[in-house]
């Protein structure tokens, strides 16, 4: 399914939802995200965000206001995942019949009509995690990422040589995936021993991290013992959200060797609310990431002749921080980094050929990860391992606060947003968490 | 919680089913094991094994057999999660009366009234996934195991300087874990370069292996960032089944540094039927694999003064290979290895406290398998890995054929039995596999 640029991508195209016409808003009619929520009155369900508001799907769909191809069936759950197992070709045509919908002149028409029943202001709403995840997987696809860390965790070996052939990836843990909102507490584990031959430490995490990803969901899937072609990859992406792989780094590094990181992850990981559709972001798609001399050709079952066009997306990241302190003092957060999604060496689709070749099953709301996005330049190093060369480098704060990893009260913040002459910019929102005292011992 | 032992074990105890009183069968009345069952005629529905039979515990709770603290609600699904939701005094108690009830002398009683409601042959049944699996995790716990692969996949370094230290594990693929009977289809994948420098090799997997583990089943859990105590980890775990954890030994030397095992595991992990509980097994705990001289103690958060009681298992495992030759010639399969559950130098309480101690959440029907179980005898070694020292020693079968890695039409079949004197036997039923071709390219 190639991107394809259509009338709901139109920048003349307004709401009569006011808010979303604000050229600064995350949520232009243009974008639509999915997403799941819940009022102090109602238990949760699918919505839509445009501007400062929630457009409620199952109110919708139960006024007829959906496509026939919409049943009230997948709406009725407090997750996306039995919406988003229609498939791509349904979820287009709902995205279509929404931008018609919320775009209405006319006041007699039945979105404007029905408003009360149907919009609600996201400032009165709590969002929630936007699929039961049942599945979780993390791929290494940031190469500059690949190769910061890899310099810092295994200088021997910083760049591995399967790298340039295999979309690298482990299992996450699916049960601790989290909306991105509100606090994540710092975790306790075994950390590397003082000196050789002494017992590990162990005790609360003091190389606390984040990781700066972004999330996939899967729509459609594949049966155990098939697979999904590069060709046909697209069509099982739903779309994206911002998605932090929180990271204990001295548990990692004594852990991990040789089955690959556990409790340094499992913990928590956060996702943005809102899943921008990939439809919502054709206009967005960019040239793969080049291949330089010395890289090899992927291998035929990698190999998507649309990468040249259209394998990339064109959305910078950025990271915000706030301290106590700075909360305390009335500073607002400051910006610590920024990156941009083109800096993926695999791209989307080979994430899903290279998941499914052996026969693995994607279920429909599995949520697939990138890997830490960092880019070339020091200020696009996407985690605080790389940004301080694991804590030799501080960060120095405006306010002249320290940081090799995170401290108690620090929150981190995501923020994606494409943008692009003569197209609305479409944001992701945000993916936020404080980082809170671990539990005592 | 303590194994207890109590008027469940007793050997005298026989039921009014014939079956379960020959003393070969797997599922004697001291059994009781959960399982989820089909017939013909019904949905996929939970029921307990009984002798050559199945009693189908919705029709019970329906009847009003059940205790009052198994609702209904718990057996309305196709899988046992909401069961082993309510936690393991209930599902104590529900073992107890399924032992009165199935052991009625008395032919005016209602569990033999109901009969031809409440009892299904277990041959014209299908039997299914015990758990819908949203969380696998598997350890590595198995230290002869680890020894033994390491020596064979990192000769530099074959037990890693945390193993002492560290109940290693990862996360598996989920929504790959399947019921251990038909077929499971040989994987396709990257392949380690022929020479170095050259691209890696893509295509089948030519060293397709099985791992000899056990699985445990969570009930109960804990919300993310809280922890399960070590002393209070037994009652997390509602029982076990015989779990392969198929393995693409090419495609896993090639892919897992540094974030470790993926593809090569993610196309397939089978589990038996009928998840025989703790409280079943309870006069067969032993205790825990003995510290040796330099092996260090356990970290606190890890020490459990049952372990040297009851921490173990007593489990005797047994490995079968029946190839598509000797099938076709008549013959039976034939046994290639044995080992015993005591081989676990981690106890399952302490994976439980492991896996929690950094606030993941563990949740109902979460599956967690052991790891490789292979003992310090050559017959112990469990895996075609170990078995043939990664192919330079093949295994020769009685009908002369030669076996490395597994060929097409292989079938695997694991069996496990709990033997003690003054006990019935307790046995785990099958966990089969037959690999068939893989898809082509």
């Amino acid at each position: 399914m190639n991107p394809m640029i259509d009338e709901t991508h139109d920048i003349a195209r307004r709401s009569f939802i006011d808010s979303a016409n604000d050229p600064d808003s995350d949520f232009p009619i243009q974008n639509l995200p999915f997403g799941v929520f819940s009022t102090s009155t109602g238990e949760a369900r699918p919505g839509v965000a445009i501007g400062d508001q929630i457009f409620d799907l199952r109110a919708a769909c139960r006024h007829g206001l959906l496509p026939k191809d919409i049943p009230q069936e997948a709406l009725a759950y407090d997750s996306l995942n039995a919406l988003f197992a229609l498939g791509r070709i349904p979820l287009r045509n709902l995205r279509r019949a929404l931008s018609a919908l919320l775009s209405e002149a006319d006041s007699g028409k039945p979105a404007r009509q029905l408003a009360s029943d149907l919009i609600v202001p996201m400032a009165e709403s709590r969002l929630h995690r936007p699929t039961r995840v049942a599945n979780y997987t993390d791929f290494y696809a940031g190469i500059y990422h690949a190769r910061a860390a890899g310099a810092l965790l295994t200088p021997e070996n910083p760049l591995p040589a399967n790298y340039r052939w295999v979309p690298i990836a482990y299992h996450g843990r699916a049960s601790s995936v989290l909306v991105g909102q509100g606090t994540v507490r710092r975790p306790v584990g075994q950390k590397p021993p003082s000196h050789a031959g002494r017992p590990p430490d162990f005790g609360a995490c003091e190389r606390l991290d984040f990781e700066l990803e972004l999330g996939f969901y899967v729509t459609g899937g594949n049966t155990v013992g098939n697979r999904i072609a590069i060709q046909d990859a697209e069509n099982h992406i739903v779309g994206f959200s911002l998605l932090n792989d929180w990271s204990a780094r001295d548990v990692q590094r004594w852990e991990m060797f040789p089955l690959g990181p556990f409790l340094s992850k499992s913990f928590a990981t956060s996702v943005s609310p809102w899943v921008v559709t990939a439809d919502a972001l054709a206009p967005f798609r960019v040239p793969a990431m080049e291949r330089l001399n010395g890289d090899p050709k992927p291998l035929g079952y990698l190999h998507d002749a649309d990468d040249q066009t259209a394998g990339g997306i064109d959305i910078d990241l950025k990271v915000f921080l706030s301290t106590s302190q700075m909360r305390s003092q009335g500073e607002g957060a400051v910006e610590i980094l920024t990156s941009n999604a083109r800096h993926l060496y695999w791209t989307p689709a080979q994430m899903v050929a290279h998941h499914t070749v052996n026969g693995c099953n994607l279920q429909p709301g599995d949520l697939i990860g990138t890997g830490t996005i960092s880019g070339p330049r020091d200020e696009e190093l996407s985690s605080m391992l790389e940004l301080t060369a694991a804590g030799a480098r501080p960060v120095t704060l405006p306010n002249g606060e320290r940081r090799s990893f995170l401290a108690d009260g620090d929150e981190i913040t995501f923020k994606g947003c494409c943008r692009r002459q003569n197209f609305a910019s479409i944001g992701f929102g945000s993916c936020t968490g404080m980082i809170t005292e671990a539990l005592p011992l």
